[in-house]
């Protein structure tokens, strides 16, 4: 039978039944829904509801649906369980699943947690712990197949069929020597087609992609794109095989990185922006309007250096959204482009020069046919081409200033190691506005007595 | 040894080699280095020479390298290349790639190649070029393994064998009866580990996913991500296998899709917002701008409107940034929460009134927040909070329009099937300043005997 996403049909079955709390039906209809679909599913329901879900899944399979909550759904749950509870199902989780879990809770619970598992199966996830969240090693997980290079293809197929309960996705046996250093690995495939009695040394890739565990996550993905990877070996600086990381993680990390950069780009601090309560997200996003409303104040005081001239030529003050508008989006423009060209490994810092006249040319052309607008504007609008021409010279000004900020300002915070993505929210806007309007009216006051 | 990155210093002994003319180093060179280091190293070279790189490029790497490359630099190369070379490489490539590439072609072009290539041979890119290039069809390759239910493993074995220099990566089986309908697939961990006497039919997934030709990429990759598959194969209504889709081909449409999103969101109408001539990365941006630019020209008809309360009131000039700022950021916020909540698949149209109820609370909270900062501003700076008190009203306003038309925008826009990404680029700023003048100037003029 071919298996499809979970209907929105099946979703309001589980309602009714929680409802109706028909619970032998309901625990007879989790068994076939996928851990991913209950995991949804459970992401809409109230929190006693979530508990008594929890409470009729099996253990394995409350490890699986725990795995895919997100981070905000997952503590309210891990409230409401009791330790016993939250101890078996991590203990069912795969290392990294295991880890990114406990490291979303506060330490004391976690340390809790930790601490009522057997030390040995807590070793694992605690080294994963010690690695920084956002690195390959935050990201790997550690149950990998491993041979020496003197087996057979078969005895290597005997290893892969005792570790196949614990590792799920294989794409890879790991070669390594007796100090646990990575010589080469056997594809899956490959081991497949081998005869039974090949050497595995004879069979094994000696040239592969690895990753350093420090390596960040948003470079392991731009790795794994580039190179096509399914999986890469994670490997120390003394060349030993610490884990290994799966594309699945890769297209986690890829879609976070990608949320995370919008978000940033759109004035929102917090990187989950879709769950949350009101007051939570009203706190994500106040620093950016605080940000642009002193921003703006700057730009009140400029004008308010430039009254004599706004009271004289009143039909100034008609353009200052223009103004802004044109240099708020050109800025965003280039420095859109850049930010999305750092993020994903197309530019690189050295290019700044090249970029920066590129976005200045373009800005030029651009400007060029806006000034040609406006002075077209002015003309059968207002009859009055001089104020066209001051406009068109304003325009052109405001927009090269905005294509060097925009340009400038991702760079820059790419080289001392902030997020780039930070660039667009309120700074490169407000910035632009101050600088915009400055230029704007000194030319309006410049040329008052022309007009 | 461990294969890594091509380093900056690779790529400037390439360079060096290039104006040095020592082709024969250079050739070698070119034969240890990977596809897509080929590609990124090309991409940043002029025509001529990318033209005796690829002259010196056996067929078969010539075949890797043009699928990495980007559209822009592809279509040059091609220009460059004769006939004969082109024909070769498309020969060379896999299905889904030779596809991508003739449809960057122009229809000319693409039917000379074609027609130069044996039928049989371009019988699989013709029916890959029928697809919606932004469908699962238009993303598929059509080289499977299949073998029948009552083969046996080891026969399934022989079928692989015989299939692994066309099929690269090979991740599942696929199991079909003799009208092709797909019944089932074996993973290929399951394979190795099977007994080579095991009918296939006991040990195939009856359940899988599956994905419909039609169905739009961004559906496959939020499918992808949900259950983490590193492989689907694609079925037609009638159950028929048509093709698979693997994980590499979703990483791409992830990133393409994350940067279409942004490009859109930052009003870049062209999806290659990286590279392309100055020229036609303004005219990618004009569009924009001059949607802006209109709609500023209705802002500056509204003020006009109001010239005779900005005389008498003049400092009411001084935060018309302020207003338009605060407005964008809010309705950007809003409407960007909206979009990645659609793109990921996490909202759905449904819960337009839920969102919008959550959207304009959260207005509500940092409007009142920025209002009582008006407010402490107006009294301590200019000793006025009649003022004040009018500007944190308008301010209220603003924000809760705002919010309104950031949330409403990218969810009508997804019901009327157009991508919401479009909707922060000018139209919801741009709409959100004329509405926000008209009530800010209203309030002015309406208190302006009280001030």
């Amino acid at each position: 039978m071919e298996q499809t996403s979970a209907s929105e049909n099946t979703k309001e079955i589980i309602k009714e039944l929680l409802s109706r709390e028909d619970y032998s039906v309901l625990k007879a209809a989790l068994v076939d829904l996928h851990a991913a679909d209950i995991a949804e599913i459970i992401s809409r329901l109230d929190r006693e509801e979530r508990k008594k879900i929890f409470d009729l899944l099996q253990t394995e399979k409350a490890a699986l649906v725990t795995a895919e909550l997100s981070s905000s759904v997952l503590k309210e749950v891990f409230e409401d369980l009791d330790q016993k509870q939250i101890v078996d199902i991590v203990q069912n989780m795969d290392s990294d699943d295991a880890a990114d879990v406990i490291g979303e809770l506060d330490v004391e619970t976690a340390e809790k947690i930790l601490s009522a598992m057997p030390w040995e199966e807590t070793r694992e996830v605690r080294t994963l712990l010690g690695h920084n969240e956002e690195s390959a090693g935050g990201i790997m997980a550690v149950e990998v197949v491993t041979v020496s290079d003197n087996q057979t293809a078969a005895s290597a197929l005997d290893a892969l069929r005792k570790k196949s309960k614990e590792v799920d996705d294989v794409y890879n046996i790991y070669v390594v020597d007796s100090q646990g250093v990575l010589k080469g690995l056997v594809a899956l495939k490959d081991l497949v087609l081998a005869d039974p009695n090949d050497k595995i040394c004879d069979i094994m890739d000696k040239e592969f992609f690895s990753v350093h565990p420090e390596m960040d996550q948003e470079e392991v993905a731009n790795y794994f794109h580039k190179y096509d990877l399914v999986a890469a070996p994670v490997v120390n600086e003394k060349g030993q095989l610490v884990g290994r990381i799966t594309v699945d993680d890769v297209l986690d990390v890829v879609e976070e990185e990608a949320s995370e950069d919008i978000a940033l780009m759109a004035g929102i601090t917090d990187e989950n922006i879709v769950e949350g309560s009101v007051f939570k997200l009203s706190m994500g996003r106040l620093p950016w309007l605080i940000v642009a409303f002193f921003g703006e104040m700057v730009s009140a005081t400029v004008m308010h250096h430039f009254s004599a001239s706004i009271k004289q030529v009143v039909m100034s003050a008609f353009f200052i959204p223009l103004i802004m508008a044109m240099g708020g989006n050109t800025g965003i423009q280039s420095a859109t482009d850049v930010i999305r060209g750092l993020a994903t490994g197309d530019f690189y810092l050295k290019d700044t020069g090249k970029r920066l006249l590129k976005e200045l040319s373009i800005a030029m052309i651009n400007g060029v046919i806006i000034a040609i607008l406006l002075i077209a504007v002015s003309y059968f609008w207002m009859d009055n081409v001089k104020f066209g021409l001051i406009l068109g010279i304003a325009m052109l000004a405001v927009l090269f200033n905005a294509a060097f900020i925009g340009t400038i300002v991702p760079f820059f915070l790419k080289s001392v190691k902030v997020d780039p993505a930070i660039s667009t929210g309120p700074f490169i806007t407000t910035s632009n506005d101050v600088l915009g309007l400055l230029v704007y009216f000194s030319l309006i006051t410049f040329f008052a007595k022309w007009l």
